[in-house]
């Protein structure tokens, strides 16, 4: 996002209904059931460009609706529930695409769910509303575009519950998707999620006033309802959060509320902790705006939602996936965790897919998608500029040192062209953008810093944020052809398991290293008795990122051991005397740094490479 | 625990009821109650000893009960809850100790509770029965303990909720208490952890049976109790091990069952997944053996518990404490943190008490306590064994190297007399029991090896399993006199950060480190054109753990950088050329290992102590 840009609120939106026009038998559901009749309640912010190419669709989470932004002013929660993200100037910008938000299938904010009337008795459906699944959800809003005349979406967003019907979107229809966002969500819920949902459901089916879903003449089961509701929200937040927001703070009533309060609230075994009365608000706010069958329809759509189950593999559902994808888990998140994102990725990265992923800190968990959007903002918001339709990005084009430069000269030469490359350790990406401008290489990069991958993917590039010293468990055997690997390789707790690896993810890797043998350094040692510190290793002993040094001889000796082949080495050097000592062919004395192409014994032919890749 | 003995179960365990006697006005509560009359259930296993001395006494969970181990063959659950812990050559071995497992007040399960009958009306108490507090339990227990003559402790041992009563007995009996062990608890619930217990309570107190307490004449609140426990049950165990257990798996029914299962199950919002019949068979079984108004006092009674609050702060509440401490947590434990036991260990180490503290690996969760005991019945045991009554320990003395002996010999100079001393990576011991044997020094160990920590603890060292390279957060300033690092700085992810840790903790320090500066390294990587090898260093440069080499010329310069005083310096080499440069004067050059005494400049006599440690 452009800091110059002033980020405003949309301003005041209405949610509009649109009655589906069906085929006179209806529409039918997954698991059976026949819907007549289907309403669709939604909101639209932005204007629909000329080409109808710029319509971005947010899918919303389980208890959500179509007000997704701007303000609403009879409502008692004017604002839109994504607000802080939806907007001109903010992370999905109004004013370059046209947002859409639909309510869901099921639910009970102006799309046909349990509490609509049903048109073949005219009474509410109750217990007669047939179960849906997420691909029901999904067809409907697809129907719903189709109605309003949209047949192409420049994106689908959506958080949570709302990234499972993204990822169902891509699945389906992804030929009518140019990119999409999957934030917080997984291809199936973990056993614990599971659990807590079961249990909520439990709460309101065993609510004597549910009666099987038929009460909307009688009491309702609010009590159930606001028991799940008050359940559920606890997982919405990580500990750490609700520690510091709460922590064991007794609210004020304790001192201020009359002896009848206390022997009220003493003999119902209530407590005055601060986050009693919150989940007791967070309950009471709930009953009032929810209607307890769309909460059991949708939560079990969203507890049978099963990728693997329903298509055998994360692989063969992602086949015929053409969009760019943007997936972002987030830190604290224990109820959609990191490694279900992660899942998510390794099977789109071994499919060869475009996508970019973001691990998000700040502790907050699940429902910071909703409350702590400051990062979250940023990545969506360069992920959607990178090809605004009819826009010309404006692009500060950061100079490449030259010393760099040559570096990166030298690594190209090594690289086939139309290659599947991976470059560990891409910064901004430069050298990514250097392939796609050279090569025709549409490579993926690895970044450990949030802000670098934000610079990387704005530019137009595929990055993973992960830790390299954690291993490449993200990425699948063989899923590239070349790795690049660039002045990290001393950096790494373990180096030896890191070639392995960049080897198993592809045969072959470029590999660029400081050599600790060069004269320069090993004279450095000898006569001042203090561990060397020159421009090429430019730190204090106790603070250097390098903590494993090794000499070009120490490298080839190691690749030897592991059986890889080097194809080709580069040597430079930085003074006249290392330079002579090159040209004599002294190499591990003379190189101060080295370029190394390897390969792995057997791998075939160096220079295939499998993917056509196009830019 | 010695691998020859066998372990056995207990045999049939029976469990007794006692009354107390108590005074005529009865037993007062803490929150104003009366009790006039008190049960107490308890069971037995094991001989006492001649002293009486060798009464090990068990604290049990929220919902367990006096029944700990061996087997009571007409119970619906013959083996007792912590059977795989306590009997002959277990982790709480019965040959040498009598334990004794009491049902706490307020349950269900023999002992004096809400489903008793109120002596002033002949009636059960429900909702009559006052609130009770952790003293309370406690009070209760140790009253009951004198009823059976025993008026001193070997050991009080909980985990969960019998930890709380294990801190609550420290914080009023520990002159009656030799030592004590406190698995997975907390001095405190976490805000989430109070939010689940809050929600569980609404669930039983909104079950319209419930009918404020007063059921026992009529249906019981067992939809609201079953409800409670399915969520409880949840937080008990791990993401992981939930997942691993159940995935997604649905159950035999779904296949099995006939067609109006399927109806009923499904009109329900009832799922195939066996985590759901898991969760029904968790509340079925919990209703069958517990009362919902013992559940509402116990929980609330462990909700209020807040040490801090009570007492002030933790060392205010641990400042009398005289007993041994083994605290215990557990990975995968979300409900009672990692960090709420490092943190009970971060107070008792600033108060100089003894404590050993262990995580334990594993991944299961909280209830990994009951379920998965084998590393904590080694720590446990070898924490028990240090000093049995009646029994010499057969300590299998393991020689240390000469080489290490020479280093510790210098060590030991350094370190005045009857110091408090912290050893960084103690390894199993040797030198803490130098310490003791020599300077009369009861120091304490931090190693991140379990087994070393094990060993050292059964050799009645105070070690904390901590990783050195997370810093020293366990470790509150100035709480030893002396800290020794033994060749560990060069492994140290930020060495810098960790010398003004060590001299942070303690105001001197006595460290130890390989000399890379020596001759015969500086000349290895000159000819060799290879990262040095030798008995110094004798790793390959990619697995090496000694990832920050330095010179003792580099060590010097930051101890003057960081204003620490060199106080005393010896150097070891390994060669007689390095002797020769060594005697005349070229310590860098000739010494391959340095022994170091350090302190931080102003901090007073290097040589005054502030603990007069007996041993």
């Amino acid at each position: 996002m452009n800091d110059s840009i002033i980020e405003e609120s949309y301003g005041v939106a209405e949610t509009q209904t649109i009655r589906l026009s069906l085929p006179p038998e209806g529409f039918s559901l997954k698991k059976g059931g026949v819907l007549e009749e289907i309403n669709v309640a939604y909101e639209r912010y932005g204007a629909l460009n000329e080409a109808q190419d710029n319509v971005v669709f947010i899918c919303h989470a389980l208890t959500g609706d179509a007000h997704a932004a701007g303000s609403s002013p009879e409502s008692e929660e004017p604002d839109g529930w994504w607000e802080a993200m939806i907007g001109p100037g903010r992370g999905i910008d109004t004013n370059s695409h046209q947002v859409i938000c639909a309510n869901i299938l099921g639910g009970c904010k102006g799309t046909t769910g349990p509490s609509s009337i049903n048109p073949q008795t005219g009474e509410t459906y109750g217990s007669s509303f047939p179960k849906i699944t997420v691909s029901d959800i999904v067809e409907v809003h697809r129907l719903f575009l189709r109605e309003l005349g949209i047949t192409r979406l420049k994106a689908v967003v959506g958080g949570s519950f709302g990234g499972m019907q993204v990822l169902e979107w891509l699945i389906r229809h992804s030929h009518e998707v140019e990119s999409a966002i999957v934030v917080a969500s997984a291809a199936s819920l973990t056993t614990q999620a599971l659990a807590f949902d079961i249990v909520g459901r439990h709460a309101i089916t065993s609510d004597p006033n549910w009666n099987t879903g038929d009460y909307y003449n009688s009491d309702m089961p609010l009590v159930g309802l606001s028991g799940a509701r008050k359940l559920a929200h606890i997982t919405y937040l990580s500990q750490q959060l609700l520690s510091s927001k709460f922590g064991r703070s007794k609210r004020a009533e304790w001192i201020e509320a009359g002896p009848d309060f206390h022997v009220k609230r003493e003999s119902n075994f209530g407590t005055y902790f601060q986050i009693e009365s919150y989940l007791e608000y967070q309950g009471r706010k709930f009953i009032q705006r929810f209607d307890a069958n769309s909460y059991l329809h949708i939560t079990l759509a969203m507890d049978e939602y099963d990728i693997e189950e329903f298509y055998g593999s994360l692989e063969k559902a992602f086949e015929s996936i053409c969009s760019r994808l943007l997936i972002v888990s987030l830190d604290g998140d224990w109820l959609f965790t990191r490694e279900q994102s992660t899942e998510i990725v390794r099977a789109l990265v071994k499919l060869d897919k475009r996508v970019s992923y973001c691990h998000l800190e700040g502790a907050a968990g699940h429902d910071a998608f909703l409350t702590h959007t400051a990062d979250l903002k940023r990545i969506i918001n360069a992920f959607l500029s990178q090809s605004r339709p009819g826009e010309k990005r404006k692009c500060i084009r950061k100079i490449v040192p030259e010393e760099k430069m040559v570096r990166y000269r030298e690594i190209l030469k090594m690289i086939p062209e139309k290659c599947r490359v991976l470059d560990l350790g891409c910064g901004q990406g430069s050298l990514l953008n250097l392939l796609r401008h050279h090569h025709q290489v549409q490579g993926t990069g690895v970044e450990i810093d949030i802000d670098s991958v934000i610079a990387a993917v704005a530019k137009g590039c595929d990055v993973i944020l992960e830790d390299i010293d954690d291993g490449l468990a993200i990425i699948p055997d063989h899923s590239f052809d070349v790795t690049v690997l660039s002045e990290t390789l001393q950096t790494i707790k373990r180096p030896r398991k890191l070639l392995q690896q960049i080897l198993r993810v592809a045969n072959q890797a470029v590999v660029t290293f400081p050599n600790f043998g060069a004269l320069g350094v090993r004279t450095s040692l000898l006569f001042h008795g203090r561990m060397p510190k020159d421009e090429q290793l430019p730190y204090e002993w106790y603070d250097t990122p390098n903590i494993h040094l090794f000499t070009l001889k120490d490298f080839t000796d190691l690749c030897r051991k592991e059986n890889f082949k080097v194809e080709s080495l580069v040597c430079k050097s930085d003074n006249i005397l290392e330079k002579i000592l090159l040209a004599l062919g002294f190499k591990n004395l003379g190189a101060s740094s080295v370029i190394v192409h390897i390969s792995k014994k057997g791998s075939g032919d160096s220079a295939a490479c499998r993917r056509d890749a196009g830019v």
